[in-house]
């Protein structure tokens, strides 16, 4: 049976007292965009009513809050956000961005689910629950991202799909990465749409760059959002195809300049929403979360109170939310008070009536005490520091072709190979007076005895090792070293720590960061990932350059890419998605 | 299964050929509110992709049709309209509403669901699938209106609701009219409310005049739109607590000029739909439908873009309706060419991309054969003139004192009792002498036998009868007569047509409409229905004067008016809720 409003609606005619009432506010209405005083009554986690100068109150509440002439709006709402690209288990993920006003996020569990299927989707949902963050979840549509070309913990159809579309919380499939394979018919894509339109739940897209014909096959699919748009031009055209705009700043990319100018010239933009996708620890901790890409949509002249109404209202109704996104009867009571419209941190905010944060300080109960997590670095078939060696075969005069990995780019996301003859001692390929070079084993860490072994030139690894179990979108343990023994060492240590991200130098171990959950997330606070992260990033730096990024490993398998990648499978052309031998011809 | 969306996607692809292009039209992008050129590709009823100048087509559509340069816009959605005030059952209102650009509506079957129950709410679903037009249906939510004070032919609790929101094509619970009782917290209200919550469905309101704290408490319960509106005020005060709008012209009433002069100072229109509630079959000829109240709002000064929004988006994202509402990638191919932004009539009409009406002729199948009626006027058990005789058992002098109904108004709206002495001859009370008075009976036709026979002044009635089964909201026939013979030749020509609108003078009857669908509704087009209806306002004003509106009988008997009404009960006083004697002390 559906809920009973009956106190609800007593509390509004003044017959029974509210729990909570703020007074003294500039009341910002998102349904209309009028800015008023008002007072908000509170019960049972909803808003009664919302009375203006002259609506007196019945009965005093059982609290009453005077917002001292501050506005009123409703909590921040993201659209589109992996928790685990903070490092922070879902509890600690909400601690961290309650303050800055979020109040609802709706999570892809992509990498999660990548390592521990849907044990790790039950984890994130079960997990969230324990902050008074709203934490939505969407079915990953994508695992393994690239079925063939690599190994994960988990492969979903259409019935691992289905099984998580009926838990409780789960409201949509999230970003369906592979946009190819929709306009272009992929039985694997479709019977996942059809799922989910049979279910009728919300279909979330992932369409960089995408135009054309391709975009309307996508959008026709049945695909209803977008959230990668870096151009004003392709808001555009995917507005123009109904598809609900998520606007987005995370901790990679921000385009805010072009996308806010090109929104000032459209007319309506209530399809128009806003996500983080990706956020890490301390930008988290010093940036700011939703209220971030607020903040920054104002500074290019966006109307603040319409990127309140994205941030807040819009991203309710593109997910069909009924009573979230506004400060009005019967919604969730979601709100904070804030100083000026302009994205800074609240002086408060509300989840479900409850104060959640005060001052930038969340104010909920602790967090749950540490907890055992199954470890998922399985990688004991990995015994000798030889198992890192690049065996060569076939010698000819004492070396051998090999298609090395060369970085195209400064920022080493995209790749290609280059045919160099290497040197090889006792069969093995040996990087001696290569200062350039430098070995990179993706080994699998779900159980399949599967490595892969190939040279990286100007990585800027100069010495040691440094090895990550986050590494998009399958995760296994991508290893880059000059000497065997230290990825060995590196590798032991990630397996003792259940996962995480580990430097290696003179066979030690320089820095780390443990990350016990699936070998992504720590159950950490916010403020420990980012100080771990920061002694890791220092490690990183003694024996990297300081051009190398420090997410360099966690892309090196990132098959979505259309350069070079390496798998536990091999060597991957991304744009033609086949394999590359590591040795050339 | 849900839909599979794979040809769509190979027809956006320019893979395989489309069934239909619109090409030259100037395109109106309701999610960016642009007009631009481009063509428009469909297969399979949906929209494959819109095409803009220097996107090629790859491969010939089926047809072809050039737009001559007008606009192409999206069908009209109707988001709250009761199809029998039209007098037409379903297949004709469709074959009436299509040529204006119509094409999908949320009806309210409350008139049959009076009469007939689920078999009545049946019966719209499976009619409505006989025309071209979407036709919705939301359950009705007060059945009978007022339990207690008249007796209608059915009556829905939470179990009947629950079973008319499984069906297929109900999307929600109709225009909830017990505002009181939902502030009030009754029971019988709230549990309707719980069972549609339960299920995620639309809860629709009806919320004349209300405001303050009475408009939160309804709001609050999960109420989330109304139509009702009549002063801008009431506009802005409902939208401010987030709930929809239907903006309303209907036969009744019109008070567009104070309603866009309102909404012109909101920002924010996209909570705001449009909707005609009850049209005559006379209107849908000459004036049309949505494309009227299109036209008020861009007559009374609102953006064409903005008002065309309302008629279409903004009603199908108040449903939750993810393919209606728009011409785009995936959407419902429901379109119309018109020759200017200003509510006109379409030169074509397009519904699932089939032609439905060309220069205002509807062009589906023809309608059925004549069909049966099951006969819904059951007044058998009266069998003699002399039932309708105000029987006075104490008589003083010759004469009784009664309540006689006295209007208060020349719309023979609103009504208060007068006590008056009236002659009494034979234990009858009779009216010679007094050619201001006449008698009105309201006799149950529900298979109860019970009747209310009362004195009313001022009816205009000057001789013979005038009477119908068409009483809102319990639909018993209502009778007005001066004599009681004439009111008996009235009711058993009721009885032959299966219900409807009658007069009869001199024993005769002179004019009626045969309304054999539970008596609400004919089975004929429009245009005879219309023809039908004229014939029986002349014979009318034959016997009543020029100020007796046509409509008084078919609101003599709604308990839902403040003042004085006649149900089978008694007289009941609306306001108070309460019965009145028919005879004073």
């Amino acid at each position: 049976m559906g809920e009973d409003r009956r106190r609800l609606a007593a509390a509004a005619m003044g017959k029974i007292p509210c729990d909570l009432t703020v007074k003294n506010v500039q009341y910002v209405n998102v349904f209309t965009g009028e800015i008023y005083p008002a007072e908000v009554d509170v019960i049972d986690g909803r808003v009664a009513r919302v009375r203006c100068p002259g609506e007196p109150q019945e009965l005093e509440s059982g609290e009453t809050v005077d917002g001292g002439g501050n506005y009123l709006i409703p909590g921040f709402i993201d659209a589109h956000v992996h928790v685990e690209s903070s490092m922070m288990i879902p509890e600690q993920f909400g601690r961290a961005v309650v303050p800055w006003g979020t109040t609802a996020v709706c999570t892809d569990p992509h990498e999660i689910a990548n390592v521990l299927g849907i044990d790790g989707v039950k984890f994130m949902l079960e997990n969230g629950k324990k902050s008074l963050l709203r934490q939505y979840v969407l079915a990953p549509s994508c695992v393994p991202a690239v079925p063939g070309l690599e190994n994960s913990g988990a492969e979903f159809g259409e019935k691992e799909i289905e099984e998580i579309l009926d838990m409780d919380g789960v409201v949509g499939i999230a970003e369906i990465m592979d946009f190819v394979g929709v306009y272009n018919g992929s039985e694997r894509m479709h019977a996942i749409i059809r799922k989910g339109l049979e279910k009728g739940t919300f279909l979330q897209g992932h369409a960089p760059l995408l135009t054309g014909k391709e975009l309307s096959a996508y959008a026709a699919s049945g695909i209803e959002s977008d959230h990668e748009s870096e151009t004003g031009e392709e808001i555009r055209e995917k507005l123009r195809r109904g598809m609900h705009i998520n606007l987005r700043a995370s901790s990679l990319v921000n385009h805010m300049d072009q996308l806010a100018a090109e929104i000032r010239q459209i007319p309506y933009h209530d399809f128009i929403s806003i996500c983080t996708d990706d956020v890490h620890a301390g930008d988290l901790l010093t940036l700011g979360h939703v209220n971030k890409v607020v903040r920054y949509g104002i500074e290019h002249g966006l109307d603040p109170v319409d990127v309140i109404r994205m941030a807040t209202l819009n991203a309710a109704r593109e997910y069909g939310f009924k009573d979230l996104g506004a400060v009005a009867p019967g919604y969730r009571a979601d709100m904070q008070l804030v100083r000026a419209l302009d994205g800074s941190r609240p002086k408060l905010v509300w989840i479900g009536g409850q104060l959640a944060a005060e001052q930038g300080v969340y104010v909920g109960e602790d967090a749950a005490p540490a907890m055992d997590f199954p470890n998922t670095v399985k990688a004991g078939w990995i015994r000798a520091a030889e198992d890192f060696s690049l065996i060569a075969d076939k010698t000819e005069n004492g070396t051998v072709p090999v298609n090395v990995i060369v970085p195209l780019d400064a920022g080493n996301v995209l790749r290609k190979t280059e045919r160099q003859e290497l040197m090889v001692r006792d069969h093995r390929v040996c990087l001696d007076g290569r200062e350039d070079l430098a070995f990179v084993c993706v080994c699998n860490r779900h159980g399949l005895e599967k490595k892969t072994v190939a040279v990286i030139q100007n990585f800027g690894l100069r010495e040691g090792a440094v090895g990550t179990t986050v590494s998009h979108d399958s995760h296994n343990a991508v290893i880059v070293y000059r000497k065997e023994e230290d990825a060995l060492v590196l590798l032991r240590e990630l397996e003792r720590m259940g996962g995480g991200l580990c430097v290696v130098r003179d066979g030690q171990v320089t820095g780390s960061v443990a990350l016990p959950a699936a070998g992504l997330m720590s159950p950490k606070s916010g403020r420990q990932v980012a100080e771990e992260f920061e002694g890791y990033r220092r490690a990183f730096y003694q024996v990297c350059g300081d051009d190398t990024p420090l997410l360099s490993c966690a892309i090196m398998s990132l098959t979505a890419l259309p350069g070079i990648v390496v798998t536990d499978c091999g060597l991957v052309d991304g744009g033609k998605q086949e394999f590359v031998d590591v040795f050339a011809d």
